[in-house]
């Protein structure tokens, strides 16, 4: 059956060869480093045992015939799209921001349909050799990384124009039962701790390029891979435990350093063509989940607002109440372009509903350009005392504990204990390195809002607006 | 069949007796300060017959089980609701703007799901009624206006608590056959060239209010109904002609000075806790409206600016690239509210699907707290020359137009002729009272943006958002 | 003396060759058409008078030694910098917007300075030439336009690459007695009523462009000058008179058929490397006085704002007192940055205090990219009426004057002729064509937005802004 | 002499008795926990020694007629208030942020003041003994806090009305030779490092709240005094050593656990009618003096951001060039409203000069609504790298430093070092606790945006706006 346990998922990982590499130490995958942002993956697993969460993350794979997790899923029903809108923002309210493994469920399903496609123009087989990876996958229930962004060298320039040819992962050697790459992946999300790495291009190629133009799986401790890790974790608690500060999320530089391949693992190789087709499908895919997992982090920026104007007996007001207002704007727009970018979606050739890309973008953009403001507003509500509130043991040392107790007090129906634990909630959710990766995040993953601009434009139909203004305007070309 | 022809339409209007006011003048309705008023309208019934409309504005009544207008639709169907933001998309294109009739069909729509609910509540017989009259309105392909906004008097104050109680509308006298009313309602776009006025409370009502919850059908031209006008034309235009200058809209402040309404056109009378549940379902179909035609707007402002680019000769520039992709956005937002508000409508008790409100609310609320700012784009873009150039017959005198004609070269590939068309147009567009018209409807029409968010946090369910972040901070109630 | 009465300026213009055209006729300055706008500039001379005004207005002139109006002083003094900003948002208050006169005092600052500048690099002797001129000026309070903004034609090529070389105006002769020029200038506001036009080049030029590189004065009925007139004014009043009502402004395009120029009122002929110079010597100095006039502009609409929420009632709610507040931020930033461009003024070789240009340019700005938003906060205060009252006339028809009477009542209080007034006014100063033109003025008048960001960073050391960074960072070069 | 140098004020810490509370331990002044933040400090002694620094830092103490360092200077000279912006400004960019050391500067201004005004209404002498302890401050060059703000417990309530009188401190006995005082002030900038604790009130006070009517000053180690700690430091550095590393923040709680105050350092006592003045009045100055070091901050950012896009080899993107000219705007209208509010200062009975709080509130306010947006554009211009890009000990790791530094290049020319550095300078600067704290503290310090709207709109006459707007209609009163 399609779906493991998360102590299984855990198990596999402690198997792994070490190949990960924090500040100067190489570590296994068991290393408490790494502890937190397992959690966070350890959710996905639990939630389909899970009888609040299960209808909404177990489906039944076409491929396989059994259950599966749907972050495993490959979107043959068009309500997979908007189920997947759903699963994705409860279960980022679990785990108080990214869920993380929707990543591969959002390059599986590019791969799917772009190798189709170059099947279909090529003669090529990719398609069902990847069809043979998505079984084994779903069988296994495991988790993948996204690994796209290359590190890019000097952006003015092409792949093939750097000085150096690795600053893009490239095929170094063909032979007979697979392929060489070599090169690096940056700000590869989860790579640390998944069982595959998806590796895909980057960017639309040109034809000198066909060695740039390649996209395969590999396991996560593959030989000739490094992965050089930075960990964003969720503050640690001395005492005052609560669910937020359990999860964290590590990002990592992967190291192609010569990586063997082997041909029923590759799903695209020098067809340059296909290259801006495979990244933007990616893209499309996964900015329809930020229009999923977006409005869950304003879900909890809303709900952190709320509560601190209420901490502080100001939830009535009403500049508070409509800034607050502003964020559930954000969210629902966003939420809805997810709902209309299923409700638009296409059927491609690979029987794969593929989302709408204008509302998928459109709503990754405002998620984008608003994620800073969000935090403004809650900074402005909530006020100083998350970032100069004393440390977690000053409460509860003898010699301070009743001072921070007495002078902590707001309502005073609400406990110290409370005031406590919402205002260090706040203090961690919006001043440690957690917090900044969110912002980054919030920003830059899935594309940046530069780049949807571009998705939106690229596609849109603008003539069609001109031709409106000439016939309105008596213009005769 | 319940389609008419627009000159059909038009000579109903010329029956009708004259009770419209402009400017200390008593007219009729064939007089030609009501012409372009009525042209808006006429594309509404010519679309019926036109291939390229056809499809999309004509279907069948489940009611009459004959082809009817959408503009006379009741939504019995939830693919109703997709198909009217698109009708109202596409036609309000072919006007330049506002296209009016919807106000009608919103209106008809809330009146048929309310008037249910108080029978379901109350034992009264008002749908059945209703039912009649939207038989007799479909058949004959009417047009209605949306009577709505009381002009309030102190906003402090409740309808009861005014110093005239005359300041919402009223029932003065209920007798055997039927009721009287008192009042006026303010801001009635279309009044004078409807063939129904179609009444409805603006607000919620408390027990104190049975009086003034009242809501009915009545003849336009009704004894003691008067209809103080305000016309907001396009320009006239002299020698250039084009088709945005053939269109305009009216409003009015519509005076019920004791008017008589029999029982069987009453679809509302007393039942003061249905006026809020009116009001707002109105405005629920009438925001979904909105999510099609802003962005209808929104195209024209686009293409407008991509024009004036063009001709400019700066259409590459990334900066108005990218303000012009900032309009697409609000669109395209706008309108993907709308497709997901009617992908999550509600089956209502009278069998019509109302659309989400939270994304009626949300779309309709982008659009409106930025179409200053879609003006602002288009002022940039096109430069001053809007405001500046002389006036048209200048272009025709022969003294003025070889200077004329020599001094607005642009782009030497674009003739003289086409530069004035589209710089006229541009003017007219953005600085005629039409304009002004414009961008306070774009605030004000289908509720100001105050009223969506009053609107999207009515329902929202940020209880549960409080309670994720409790959950995340370990908190326990 | 250096003061004339507005009936004195009235006269001169009376007496000049007709050459203003309007919407396909020739008229004289003396036709109706003007009167308002000509009104505007009688304020000005009127102020001088005026014992409110007069010591703001009236100052002494170090080149005559005589009293002058302010409107023609040459700022020798630093605190004139101070002292003009002033004035000009007092006189803007009194004819609801644009005073309009700075335009010439700006130009004939700038041709002080930039003149001096060409004869200490060139040993010409313009300057000399330019101060008899100024001398002339003063001594009979003359009123003169800044007539710099050229056609353009293809905006992505130089003057000299047009297809017509007319399309910059241009030198096409040079006698022993003076030049003769040819082109066109647009958007030349009081071009039609001023005594003198005054020229200077549009934009910086290259060697190729000496014959661009033309400055001078010339009488606005000197032959061959055609002016091209469009008239934005208030709204005419038939019962209801305002203030506000009487005033006005034109624009025109400004063709040059070959005008003659005698070369003592030639300030730059051929140096074509202080074109640009002599561009931004006048925007820096009009920018600076759009720290006093928007501001102004800002006073009003707050003003209305502020008045139209006390009508309605809502003065008191703490969301449009925050709207209210960012229009005063708005205000006083840009006068802020007046009083800073002041107050670190640069005194120049002519002995004149130009305004520091950072600051102007700021001030200038933060108007440009807000003036669509402050229209947008009074809109959403003020509500529909203003755009859908009926007309002035109903008002005083029997038979409907007392349902607008009735029905227009808000606050009991407050009679049903200041409520008429009140929004007559608001819907005067939003939906008219004079309004539309205030909004293309708040965004292009003085140098669109983007020209003010250009100007920012042109000369703004951002590279001590890197050294910073690479010092914190400890980067070595 | 009124100089001290760093060394010496970091004696006077370590002798000191200790009362510093950090995470559960009790520290010395010489704990390297604060290490950090008293290199900030030092740098205001060591500047009035640096050749590049001593005429902006150094001036004559009218008071002492010595040399002193500005930041213990009482304005009595107008441009002591611009050289006090242009001081803080310069040395905010040598530590990259906060100089800190104006907030006692500001206080003791305010109580300069405000001291003077008690003693004019009440006939009390608090002036001259205010002035005895200011020339004791400055002769010895002594750094203090500004303890204003208080916990407040809830917001809802005064202070007389809270659960626990403390929550807002207060004098609980007076004696013959001093008062004891109870509460604690939150947000505490520097308290664990000063020499003296100024105290004064938070708000307006009624007439039951004479008890909280209280301003002081107290050494920083007095007995019943505790410093509850928390320290926002820029990121240690293991190897790649740069001075933004140096320099840090503590804030903290600083409880008055019965602390005896003497007469002579009392300088406000049950006055409560000026309670509400000496905190509006502290308000000004700092927010003065915020319109020097937020532009500073704002350089940095614009430093950054220009920085990385060259790094990045985008610097003449157009787009990004206008993001960077967005941060300058904000910078230099902040500054220009600092120059303008010091232009415009008022001589208070007290010889000092007030800063104009009109500009000095909007200078603040654009700084505090601007600064997330400024980190956005950071964000968006530097990319995912500063937050994922490894930590620093991979880079000096065999194992890993090759793959690092091969894959870290963008332009060839830029070392792998230099790349290294700028970016790990962007992740310390945008991910770390102290980069959550500077946006806080953007927002938060000197007041919140909501507190000086309040400031802007409390003072300015908006009666005179509408009375424009009254004239401009023709409305008579």
């Amino acid at each position: 059956m399609g779906l493991s346990s998360a102590d299984e998922y855990a198990e596999r990982l402690k198997r792994m060869k070490p190949n990960i590499y924090v500040n100067g130490r190489q570590i296994g995958r068991d290393d408490p480093l790494l502890a937190k942002s397992i959690n966070t993956l350890r959710v996905t697993f639990d939630a389909a045992q899970d009888p609040r969460f299960k209808d909404l993350v177990v489906t039944t794979s076409p491929l396989i015939n059994e259950p599966i997790n749907r972050f495993t899923n490959l979107h043959y029903r068009q309500e997979d799209l908007t189920k997947k809108l759903e699963k994705v923002r409860t279960l980022c309210h679990q785990v108080g921001g990214c869920i993380q493994r929707c990543m591969a469920t959002d390059t599986l399903n590019a791969l799917a349909v772009v190798s189709k496609d170059i099947d279909d123009a090529k003669g090529t087989d990719y398609h069902q050799r990847f069809l043979e990876f998505a079984k084994y996958y779903q069988k296994n229930d495991l988790v993948g990384s996204a690994s796209m962004t290359d590190v890019k060298g000097d952006r003015s320039k092409r792949p093939h124009e750097q000085a150096d040819p690795d600053l893009y992962v490239r095929v170094v050697k063909k032979g007979k039962d697979g392929i060489t790459v070599r090169g690096a992946k940056a700000h590869i999300t989860m790579s640390p701790y998944v069982d595959e790495q998806l590796v895909i291009p980057t960017r639309a190629l040109t034809k000198e390029e066909a060695d740039w133009a390649v996209a395969f799986a590999i396991p996560a401790d593959a030989d000739g891979l490094k992965i050089i890790t930075r960990i964003a974790d969720s503050r640690p608690r001395a005492e005052l435990k609560a669910p937020y500060n359990r999860y964290g999320v590590s990002e990592a530089l992967l190291v192609f350093d010569d990586v063997f391949v082997p041909w029923e693992r590759v799903f695209m190789c020098g067809e340059c063509e296909f290259g801006g087709p495979l990244a933007l499908t990616f893209a499309n895919f996964h900015r329809h989940s930020y229009c999923g997992c977006k409005p869950a982090v304003s879900d909890i920026i809303m709900g952190a607002a709320a509560m601190a104007a209420d901490y502080n007996g100001v939830g009535n007001a009403s500049h508070i109440r409509d800034d607050i207002t502003e964020i559930t704007v954000i969210a629902e727009l966003a939420y809805a372009a997810g709902i209309a970018s299923s409700a638009q979606a296409t059927r491609t050739s690979s029987g794969i509903y593929a989302p709408n890309a204008l509302y998928s973008n459109c709503g990754r953009y405002i998620t984008g350009v608003n994620v800073y403001h969000e935090f403004e507003i809650l900074t402005a509500i909530m006020g100083g005392w998350p970032s100069t509130m004393p440390y977690e043991q000053d409460w509860f040392s003898p010699e301070t504990r009743h001072y921070l107790e007495k002078y902590a007090m707001r309502n005073p129906k609400i406990s110290a204990d409370k005031q406590h634990r919402l205002f260090r909630f706040l203090s961690d959710y919006t001043t440690s390195a957690g917090a900044a990766w969110s912002l980054h995040a919030g920003v830059h993953g899935g594309g940046s809002p530069v780049m949807e601009r571009i998705g939106i434009r690229s596609d849109y139909d603008l003539e069609s607006k001109k031709a409106l203004v000439k016939y309105l305007a008596g213009i005769e070309d």
